[in-house]
């Protein structure tokens, strides 16, 4: 496999799931440039949400990624490192919100999907290609999907102008055989298609970065990956673990550890800490979406034993 | 590949190293039943050190597993799970401290080595051997030893009536696929000989699980876990992740997870945190002892860029 490595940080709109999006201006301008200085190839701001769904003052701006904060952070100077918002099918306002590329700092639309809502996806696809993005497909919660399912999403977004195929497990459930097995089939229905895979893992049974690395060796070009491994949940695959592993030239890891060092105890308290691994551990193993785990932590119940409800096993 | 799963839980004594082995006995006794009711192999309380040498009160009786101890754990009632103690070269005072197994309620000795120890190891081997014990050899550190190094190791092994050689991933800096290779050079110097491969993986770069579950996968019959994951630095492989992964009729997750539930509050504070995390990461992917991550926590330093020091690139 002689593909590109293209490592995305979404570690503000992954961990803004965590927070609301309530970040520092100073904490994403910070972030934007060590993301720059560590080589990083795109920065996810936040999501393209509906203002008519997601009112009031509960989320900050990058609940939105308004054109005119994105600006105020990226700034007219040109870098390598790229902009990539999320929309998800069902919660955007695709035609108010999402102007020509001409007149916007985003270079890449991420549409976020489930199997069953692949239609709409695929004529968003369409909508944000003709407006000049590059645009991704990320299919969501693949550990409940069966392989006839996974295979027909991507045999239908064969025929779409799609740039990447994002495989998402939401649950963190997949062991490193389960994504090869995958990727393999993926592998071989893209295989005349310039369609590249992403990969984009939860921590949940602590395989967000052995899956990466798997699908990375496996010709996975896109890897997303968060600050210190931040995020909803268990957490992502850690920006510094998969730079530190890639080890060329256009990576450096030096100013990811000086971010952590100078936000420490911010990502520390505000971002799931070890206090949460054991029960996001649990609905990982069981296949099972994290909400559980999380209610859990947010009623400081503990009661871990009502997690174990066993839903498919994966084995 | 068709070899036993054989776990065995070494919660008290590697996590003994966070702690001085000051566990309650209550505890001791409660992870004793639960280990039991989880269908777990082997447990380990933990070191046979000498007194002489480690002297003073500032270590819990598991530094030490003298035999009235250990019995006042385990009673007379004979169950299946079999005990184990670890045993460090040059820490030892063998004559005086191990006794025949017939007057013993363990039946494993852990023999911990590093690799330029490995001649008195051998004669360790033998002697506990001939007291009647099932008997290890563990190999220290192989993340910074040479493939020929390993390949000598189990070559004059091979020659020994050890039962099972375990790698010891003490730094927590191989790759999935770095073990591949290892165990398949094992695998084949072992192909026609009794002896067991075992696996100990420490955490430092969320691996421990994912290297376990690869070694499983290829034949390793001992695997080493810990509750939660908790040990020294980063931790360990959790039990209650491979045992929900080998999910047959021998092990249950549940009482595992009752366990954490019971003991979450010691299980979190006083062990590795995710305040943790970061500082082992590094030393993981810099291949270096997690000394300097532990002294980075102790001083409330954090100050991680002196933490990358990189002795060598195992990419």
């Amino acid at each position: 496999m002689n593909r590109n490595n293209i490592i995305l940080d979404c570690t503000l709109r992954d961990g803004g799931l965590v927070n609301n999006f309530n970040f520092s201006d100073e904490f994403v301008k910070n972030l934007y440039i060590t993301n720059i200085k560590a080589g990083i190839d795109y920065m996810e701001f936040g999501y393209k949400a509906d203002r008519d769904l997601f009112t009031g003052n509960e989320f900050g701006k990058w609940k939105y990624c308004n054109e005119d904060d994105l600006q105020n952070i990226v700034g007219s100077t040109s870098y390598k490192l790229k902009i990539a918002v999320m929309a998800d099918v069902g919660r955007t306002n695709w035609e108010r919100d999402i102007c020509d590329k001409k007149d916007s700092v985003i270079d890449m639309i991420r549409i976020a999907s489930y199997f069953d809502t692949l239609s709409e996806a695929i004529e968003r696809i369409a909508y944000c290609k003709n407006k000049g993005y590059e645009v991704t497909f990320n299919l969501m919660s693949i550990s409940i999907l069966s392989k006839e399912n996974i295979v027909n999403t991507l045999v239908q977004l064969k025929n779409s102008n799609v740039d990447v195929i994002y495989l998402v497990d939401s649950y963190g459930a997949l062991y490193p055989h389960n994504f090869k097995d995958i990727i393999n089939i993926c592998n071989g229905i893209l295989a005349d298609s310039k369609i590249s895979l992403g990969l984009h893992i939860h921590n949940n049974q602590q395989l967000a970065f052995a899956n990466t690395l798997l699908g990375n060796q496996m010709g996975c070009e896109y890897l997303d990956v968060t600050i210190a491994g931040i995020g909803r949940g268990a957490g992502n695959c850690a920006s510094e673990l998969i730079i530190s592993y890639i080890n060329d030239n256009k990576y450096n890891v030096i100013p990811l550890i000086e971010f952590e060092k100078k936000y420490f105890n911010e990502l520390n308290y505000k971002f799931n800490s070890f206090v949460n691994s054991i029960p996001y551990m649990i609905t990982g193993f069981t296949n099972q979406h994290p909400r559980k785990a999380i209610d859990c932590i947010n009623n400081k119940s503990f009661d871990f034993i009502k997690l174990v409800n066993k839903v498919e096993n994966l084995n």
